[in-house]
């Protein structure tokens, strides 16, 4: 077992709710247990190229669940073994990841820890064949990667756009009126699927199953006509209609995230209108989703992966990373992470609890 | 005092969170101080001309604060004065104002208590010259409604826009992002004021000040110089740039609210992209600040409420509404209610309170 | 498989958070799949002793998500073969299970699901040998229920106590002050270590770990002296100091229930003021934590443990109880449910994440 | 106008919810309007009269809402007129004002504002003989100062309080229980008042009515006759039985707050099981009221009050407190907030709201 000084800690990949309490999670064992000093990595992989770090000091670490943890930032923008570097020319695209271990290496580091999605965990294992000390801790909300059944942020993320739902629902307009909520999940669409269910939408729209618009048009015209007072349709960012029909994307200028305008929600509330001549009203969740506090789940949850992930570290299982199978958290191999997305299986229970409560998917 | 055996409840103009806490409000003492059956009349005024009606039972009307009270559902349209009938040639607008008093008498209603607001309380005032005892209880989310320091539901419609602006505020990417949340208020800026303090957004921009552009974007410019991590700008769906220019509104098909597509928030998201090269990103709560339940400040507002209007109902004060006045409840004619939309002074002590912390309102 | 024409539908045990979810979770797949009729069972076994049952109607039921279901009430008295009977003498414990079965008979119910905890899994058990279809599904806010990883209303007792402890922690006292948060649980400590971890609490007492008062106080006394605004200690309903001494308990005249006098919440916080001289403050969530809405992860398992349910009736799969194991839904005997206790285990990697981050078990 | 280079806040009395966010209402308006520099007091005027302060940097002071703000802490025991000095004799009372003057000096202070209750009041009163510029902001929870309208924190503890109520309300056992809720209120009622009618308590028990035991049985016994599930009584810590009877007070021992054993809670609980054999329960709320986050209207309030406040500490109207009358924030003497405490009046609007629904105060 190595003995554990100094531990760095980063964040890559998008927001999520509560990364400074799993950065907590990861200090509080590292300080108390190891008596480790903790060094925070400062913007994700791109802090750790430019040495952009500093000292977590233990009263910081150690404050409460709430106010305590650390603000490291994140990026979504640096591998460091595809580093955009200004030049006179414009941006090159450079093999930076030396530059990383020497930051490592300067700041004396036992380990690093790295909370991130699947963009994380492939440079994890790059660079675990380059000798560093690292392990990975799986974090994203739309919970679509593989190798964990659960990833951190994913459960406050349902926790959002169900109150969302909910809100939605307690309306009392004598006209009958279609809901639609856009939320998280390009490729995966767990989150609209666990809100869903759990808020009651009539309609469940998710990339894994493209929807046809004359499906979701009779299932909510039908709903008016038996009498409900609404129908509330819950879509993934990235649900599309079937038939290669493809959802405009306009105005993308200094924008990474052109969502503003032509996202699926919008196009949605806007064919439905068209189609069945019913009143319809878009919400989109966006950022929302990204913040406020954790779910007491997501907080355990925390917790746990922070003490595997220490206890890891420690014994210098670099290439791994802490994954919550059943009701253990255990270490897996960050490739199982790697190598696919874990998108929602047309099989799961969870499609056929949906089912089994009558809620369209659009085919 | 007349005895009140029964007493009608109608709520007119859009929905409101915890609609149902106000009918309870006014129902429990009708039935505990007066021993008086309450009639809910369904779907607002229109329900009033179709004689839509049904006796509220004392069980249903005195349940539990959350669960009790009674979806009566509403509607923005019915004008009884001015009411569309569906005829064979088309819809002919007609003046049903008698049907409407002959279902009070059909249905032996000593008083008539009708939630709603300036729309509401025309009608309200129009009746009265017919005979009708009808007494006025302001629901605005907007808080626009004259003659009340403060309506039912307001503060609820508040709260939620403040928790969006909070849960978008605690995102640590590691670039800087402007996030704007599109809130309520068609002609006055209440909520997006009130929500824009409690949250600390950085610029407010409501109807009562037509905003620049340029004075927006070098706002957050400046501040993105300046090492913020965000900047929060909260709009009023009511807020338009100054110098006439017009916000586009597409796809009207069958839709009394074509908000999905080009409502303002996503048109202060894209040009501030444009014009900045900034990361921006848009939340658009619309329908979500009609719905869960309401504030305790809103739900004893709707006690105070209801217990004076009740009063004024047994008084035969017909024509006039109840109103907040300082710490308290007294009646005002309707009149006060219809003759101006109350928008935000431009010499508020809010306004003022929020050009004290710097906020920029894109003058 | 049988054609389930009409299902009845019954809730034993303490009461949960967001029951009605359950029955609702229920009901839709029966509905919806099936097209039975549902009968709900009021007040638990009792009433399916004493014949008390509804039609719920499919409107009722098919309702929302926070409206929708169903109050049936939940009994914790009525074993149908113990069951106590009012006679002239005073009250005789009789078997009335025939009763039971014969109201089964006579309002034609294909299957009885039974929503409860341990009791009424033994009860179900029991019954299955009188040819009764009965299915069990686990309901426990305690989480204490063998055979399954989880029990519906667990997660969102531990979010309520979570959010005790959040604000509780969010005080500004300039003396160092002890806060002891009395919590549910009285054999197993899921919610005192669940939430205990989540809100940082930096004391946790827990049935299974018998406690020292002097660790107890020196441990808050250690952290008084190194600076900490206060301390946090997460009481489990159950906890016992060791050694066998006795928690006084009075005054149970009339209730079944004798906490509201010296339960062991109050009693820590007594007696580490006595032995410590520091301030304590002592707070008991007691009701609080079965009421309010179910969180989404225990509504998505309501939806998932229902359609379950639905299913293992239709396969006449009598005496068994839908379970959550790992990410799935299954079937177990109830019998597994039923021949222990399920408690925190001592080595459970719950209890090393709470050691690692320096929280005291009192040991 | 008084130039303000440097501005001295401190917060006295008991804890508040938000009150960070307070201190972020006063420092806000300070830098970004008068580039003034911010200096807190720690620990009330305890620290005053020690000269513990820090400048508060203008970065840590214009962070966003939520996270912005200064704990400084709080303390309801240092009246600098008379301040507890310890000795070798023991501790003596001394007049230590001219050390929190000479501090005052020391540390070039334009002003001082002093947020807090009629403690903090009477001292803001008495230093301004002093000479001191010495600006007051109300902050009580109980609402129970004089000379304004509302003080800040009291909202957010009506809506702790009564989200308390409606939690518990949800309950589903099917024998009828007395559900006691002990809320915080020693001399005044309005939290119980206030959540009570928001939450739609059967029976509000405050220290302006003196209860009578055998009213507030009868009333629990005829609901429970007349089919109620249950009933909930919403109790101040400060309500009393009439007729001088004593509640018992034990094991003071070390603690400046006995309440963990015979609190009047507690007390109503056994007295109610003992007189009438129901099923009762009790939550004891305690120190959860004076956390968590402030809701909108407090937030809105603090950014008022502190632009106020800072507007008059540039017009040197010391002695001077911020109130808000009806809509307005206005300037009062501090001597209208410390001649009486405002209680709540028997003929006021509420008890009437509250009485009008049939809620019993126990006379």
């Amino acid at each position: 077992m190595r003995p554990l000084k100094r531990i760095g800690v980063l964040t890559g990949g998008g927001d999520c709710p509560g990364l400074s309490a799993l950065v907590l999670g990861i200090a509080r064992p590292a300080v108390s247990h190891f008596g480790a000093t903790v060094i925070g990595i400062l913007g994700g992989f791109e802090g750790l190229v430019e040495g952009k770090m500093r000292e977590l000091p233990a009263k910081e670490v150690m404050g409460s669940a709430i106010s305590g943890g650390a603000m490291l930032g994140t990026s979504d923008k640096g591998d460091p073994f595809h580093f955009p570097i200004q030049t006179q020319q414009g941006i090159d695209i450079l093999d930076c990841s030396e530059d990383a271990v020497r930051n490592c290496r300067d700041w004396n580091l036992d380990a690093l820890i790295a909370i991130g999605g699947d963009g994380t965990m492939h440079i994890v294992d790059k660079f675990t064949d380059l000798g560093l000390n690292l392990i990975g801790v799986p974090k994203t909300i739309d919970n679509d990667l593989a190798g964990t059944d659960a990833s951190f942020g994913h459960d406050s993320a349902v926790r959002i756009a169900t109150d969302a739902i909910d809100r939605i629902q307690t309306t009392e307009s004598v006209h009958y009126t279609v809901l639609v909520v856009e939320v998280m999940g390009r490729y995966a669409g767990w989150i609209a699927l666990g809100a869903g269910l759990a808020g009651g939408a009539d309609a469940i729209l998710i990339p894994e199953i493209p929807f046809k618009w004359e499906k979701v048009c009779e299932h909510v015209v039908r709903r008016g006509k038996q009498g409900s007072r609404s129908s509330v349709i819950c879509v993934s960012e990235g649900a599309r209609p079937a038939g290669g029909e493809i959802v405009e994307k306009e105005n993308e200028v200094g924008s990474s995230d052109p969502s503003p305008r032509g996202g699926i929600g919008d196009l949605v509330g806007r064919r439905i209108a068209e189609m069945t001549g019913l009143d319809t009203r878009v919400t989109v969740l966006g950022q929302l989703q990204r913040g406020g506090d954790p779910t007491a789940f997501d907080r355990i949850l925390a917790n746990r992966f922070g003490a595997k992930a220490v206890e890891l570290a420690s014994q210098e299982q670099s290439g791994h990373m802490v994954s919550l199978r059943g009701t253990e958290v255990v270490a897996v191999p960050v490739r199982e992470a790697t190598q696919k997305i874990r998108t929602v299986p047309l099989d799961s229970q969870l499609v056929f609890a949906a089912r089994a409560v009558g809620t369209c998917f659009g085919e």
